[in-house]
């Protein structure tokens, strides 16, 4: 019955931090080096490190390093499995109240 | 420059659950007593009773009490709430890709 679909509860725990979703944020607007991601946060670097595993993990962002230079970018794939996830909830819903 | 809102952050953790997020489901059918809400969860009824306060304090579903029973309803501005986070990142995202 449970629907145990580890890809949701990774993603919403990704998203349920402020600086993680600011990370995310940011990277809506294109690719960019960790150092710039960590830049407008109130952490240290290993901090942002953290969160950046966290987002990978739940597979909405990925890495790459070039040289000493690791550039993280965005996977709105991600995005979209849990904004499908809460407007089919919410439609569902809205049905319900048409009837 | 953190947009620290405690209700995305209790929001997004509490979809992280798969109990959470079916009760959350169940909801969106109409209204159900916590009996109907833990029957199909494989947890006693304190874990349920555990996991509907989350949903509680993140503002998703609301409760009351007549005589010894408890009805649970969807709050589906709450959904509203964490779904227009995602959409607008995931537009950000796309109108850089447009650009």
């Amino acid at each position: 019955m449970l629907n145990k679909s580890p890809d949701l509860n990774h993603l919403f725990h990704a998203l349920a931090d402020p600086a993680r979703r600011a990370m995310v944020a940011r990277l809506t607007l294109g690719p960019a080096p960790v150092s710039e991601l960590a830049r407008p946060l109130p952490m240290s670097l290993p901090s942002v490190m953290q969160h950046l595993a966290v987002l990978e993990s739940a597979g909405l962002v990925s890495s790459h390093k070039v040289g000493r230079v690791r550039t993280c970018a965005v996977q709105a794939e991600a995005l979209q499995l849990a904004e499908q996830w809460i407007s089919a909830t919410r439609r569902q819903w809205e049905r319900r109240l048409a009837e």
